[in-house]
């Protein structure tokens, strides 16, 4: 592991290393993946304005998110499917998480089951990622399971009534390979994904499955069948953001699915300001994902209001490397450039981090 | 068709297919093409901003335009002499067209007459593209034809007192090929345009015949000899925008004539809005060509005011690839990306996308 | 001259031609050429506004400069030592401007003295191009002799104290070719440039004969010793604009020397509008160079309030080409361009250009 | 030297010349680079605006900063371990900045002691730049050995509580040389940087051995301990400026460290407005260092209120390329390209380099 010393290290050789087919899956954005693009660049155009002669001899990453305590602001996202990057899949992800003292969101489209995760790393804070299934009994099981294994929150996506077009997928006509399954399922529901009529067969398996008919009374019901927080991911308008609290929501998570559902959308960096202002009297966590691949990245998000930020992609290509090693590698790469980060900065603590410390170049357009 | 997944993938083969001569007459733009490619990229710095959790069970890309009802908003545009890219040219088109449930704009330069393409698809809405004539028995004959033919309306071509410099045209000393004739004329109307004394044949051949002199009075002059509706198209300014509408204009179509008349002109989504909000009292329709070629880009024109848009290449590359069913292919490719999308940013119907569900790159300039 | 359709295949045609040294010494900006780069690109970021159903039956390219009479507002700028390019040189382009009704600016740093280039074409407008020498008699012999053989003005270069840094032409170690002399001098200074002792040979000549001294006395001392009316050449701030009419000027030249003075410089185009706007209420003429290319350059140039604009290198282009027959060609080809655009745009005069028919792009990311 | 024609000459020269780990270790950014590029790039934003017709016959670089005198506003910033470059290292340069007139910043990590600096060149002003170390009696010898030694003023590095990440020195394993060591310095601390146990040898050395619980009271104690002025380096907001001059240091050193602390952080000519600005009212001097590399850059800093500005690789790719000897030609570059910029602005003197002869590009997006 000692040769991969940024997470663009973790992903070139992940992407050498997966099937293409995998890899296309991993990588793709949606359409024309303009969007795909923006999430990293847009935090290019933020700059940090570091503060001198700050006492730094002590760094502290810790933070809490939904009250639970994390030694870092960089939790992993959900993905589906991890075992086709390595064998070990979501449990390897999990145990990172565990090892660092970090939130792991487990996917619904998961290839190791609810349980199987929860006894993996059972000391790891553990949220579970929740697509709505048309089949409420299917729906008010998983929710009923994920509570029961101890995962200490629901991560509702709101952004995916169907899976948005990937070009890759369709042309790869892309299926789970048939070794693996979704294990949160039983019959049908965990095979259906392993054949296609042709395109995509992960979009063909989600089409008619996932309740398309959602509104924000979906909330209400998940809060009369869990007493678990509910976290809606998938925000990306300030008055959607208001709605989901004003509906019950516990946190926000900003994200446009890793711009894999509709391309033209901002990045999540771009629209996190106004989301934040726009819930600042709720006193509501916010939290981003999208394009965080630095630790000056998770610094920005800080700055503009993130209580943490998660990465998706990063977990995938350190799991392809590595395993569980590959995993905890891209988070001691997160860790370490945070920590420079805060020290450089002059914000030593999490809490120092202050809305300042991050302006946009345009800024400096106006001499 | 299976293989062709998005706009450009017809494209990329209709090039590869298409003679010298024919693929340059049909991509060119004016001289150095620059608001040829502004047509795409203007498209590229607006942001959609999604709703979630809206109840998309049920899509309607159905509207209409000037009360003619169409499936979706995505229209073809008028483009010169189509059996160059296909025997069947014009044909094809408008049957795709009446089997898409949208509208057609036939060419006064086709190479299919408004007879035949009026008996290929009768059930089409189609609208007659004019070109005026310094001989104005010839114009009058024509738009008496398209009248009797069922044309729905007359779509004004306002931006061409002659046509634009396309360099590659006079390098290719472009004529119509010899087995080819424009369809709509008789005598020498019909075959000047297959010879050339250098430069391109085109342009030599409208120099002379189309009528320079024409102004606002043209409009007038029009609605005394037809009765169908009149739509003026190359309006690229709000002042002329509101000039046809007090002149009797029933539509407004927002084209830069496909970027082929004058570069440095604005990209069409550009201008839009200005003439949305010009035109806003008079509830006059607006529409746009230019640039359209993903589902996203039709979402953007209509949540700026577009009531619907049309595309001229697209159909071309369609048909270049294969004839009728090609283009049926491209309006398939427009119809499942627009349904998408509507689903996707949370608005089902047409009439749900507001202005707000899009925005300028530049609003996340300003933290 | 028929495959030249456009000035870039005029200067690729010349950049082929040249020997290196002179191909160098024409094309090359100061230092590092981003003001060379931004000359053009900065037309670019300018959008015509065209207006459509405008009588353009007739096309009107005639217009007045300091009250003389010209064909087209495209005149040819001032360009050292025109033989380089080809043996007719300074002859050449008087030549072909007279043809075309045009004004001509023969430099100080010519390779045809002014009589030569006077009897060469007696009926163009012929303006002289002055570097005022440390040596006032020779800087009054020159302005005589102008004034004897019939050039209509004075065209003081203003930018130039010492020529700038070109960078191939140290390293080239450029040098007049033997053959060659500055024909508007005797003895040394007709043949000092033919030689170098490192470096440039033409910063060598410069360097202790151009007078650094000069203030806007100059200019009424000028008025001392010509009745020719006066214009300034380099003019890029509003502040000197108004000095130069305050000290009697009759013309601005908005110019920047081509990109060959100062790296870093705005693009003439930029500036244009603020000088224009400073100097209105003096009623003077405003003119620029540089970075205009084609038909759409000089007609925005034309809508941000110059009077007329002169082209440098696109003439030497044309010279290296085909002498007299390749400037003319390179005026041809401007007029064609710019014929396009007053129809295309609905403004058939020169007088018609209002400033309305140019907006900054930037008026477009305000949405 | 005379091919040597600009300061890219120089540096593609010696990043031919050098052996990998050491151009690495001189050319490298902090992390992705993306400073390292803006330093450069933000110039390229700013335009000059010259005026014409001004004496310019006298030109005069000179200038003083903290009352000294310098022949031109040039100075050298402090880099470590000069000896990597050439034999004669941080003599040469101290040489060359003697015969030029100008002012050397001795780096605390330096490959030749104090005493020998101040040997090789005792007529040039030194300053001298200051870790402080956790051992506080060694950080007091060194203040009093450059005190006692002859320099004029401390500089005090105040961006780094430990080194920036920069890839490739970790890639490297980047070590001192074995034939050098830290001449500042006796025993473990003199040579502990030529070994690493993994990852980079500077950056192994410095963590634990610098201070990294300084706050502003550093100031107070150091004024307590020398009588030199205190100009604090790395300052990039104006609010640590103001914290500084109350402290009481003498001067401002706007400096991002040459982009290799921490990436994202502002080009530091984008913040110099600002910081100027910020403590006008103290009649404190600024200067700046980072992405200087031409004459006009030079000029743009002076135009936007550096009082001088210093450069860092420069004088390593000059001192590469030929020892004493290529330093002077690098100086003698920029003092060139610097008087050619104050003739052709029109500001022959540097006092005459007001705040109005610069602006912004975007200025010119107002039309």
């Amino acid at each position: 592991m000692e040769k991969y010393i940024c997470v663009k290290d973790l992903e070139n050789a992940a992407l050498d290393l997966l099937p293409k087919a995998t890899r296309d899956y991993y990588k793709s954005g949606a359409t024309e993946e303009q969007t795909l693009a923006e999430n990293s660049t847009a935090f290019r155009r933020l700059r940090i304005r570091p503060k001198c002669l700050v006492n730094v001899e002590r760094t502290d990453l810790q933070t809490r998110a939904l009250g639970n305590y994390v030694s870092m602001p960089v939790g992993i996202s959900p993905s589906a499917m991890q075992r086709m990057a390595h064998p070990d899949g979501e449990l390897a992800n999990v145990k990172a998480a565990e090892a660092h003292g970090t939130i792991y969101i487990l996917s619904t489209i998961a290839t190791s089951s609810i349980e199987e995760v929860a006894q993996a790393a059972p000391k790891a804070t553990k949220w579970f990622q929740l697509y709505i299934y048309n089949d409420r009994e299917v729906t008010k099981s998983l929710v009923a399971r994920a509570e029961k294994a101890g995962f200490k929150a629901l991560v509702l996506t709101v952004d995916t009534p169907l899976f948005g077009i990937r070009r890759a997928d369709i042309r790869n006509q892309f299926t789970l390979p048939p070794h693996l399954k979704l294990a949160n399922f039983d019959g049908h529901l965990s095979t259906k994904i392993q054949s296609t009529k042709g395109g995509s067969g992960l979009n063909n398996y989600v089409s008619g499955l996932f309740d398309k008919s959602l509104t924000w009374d979906a909330i209400k019901w998940l809060k009369s069948i869990t007493s678990m927080p509910i976290i809606v991911k998938g925000i990306l308008r300030p008055d959607d953001a208001v709605k989901a609290i004003e509906a019950g929501c516990s946190g926000i998570l900003v994200s446009n699915h890793g711009a894999r559902q509709l391309d033209g959308v901002p990045a999540t960096i771009e629209v996190l300001p106004e989301i934040v202002e726009a819930v600042k009297k709720y006193n509501t966590e916010v939290y981003l994902d999208g394009g965080v691949t630095t630790g000056t990245d998770v610094y920005k998000a800080l700055a503009l209001g993130a209580r943490m930020v998660f990465v998706g992609r990063p977990a995938l290509w350190g799991l392809s490397v590595g395993g569980q090693a590959g995993v905890q590698k891209m988070l001691d790469i997160f860790r370490t450039e945070l920590e420079y980060t805060l020290q450089i900065a002059g914000t030593p603590s999490i809490s120092d981090i202050t809305r300042d410390m991050v302006c946009h170049e345009s800024v400096y357009c106006k001499l």
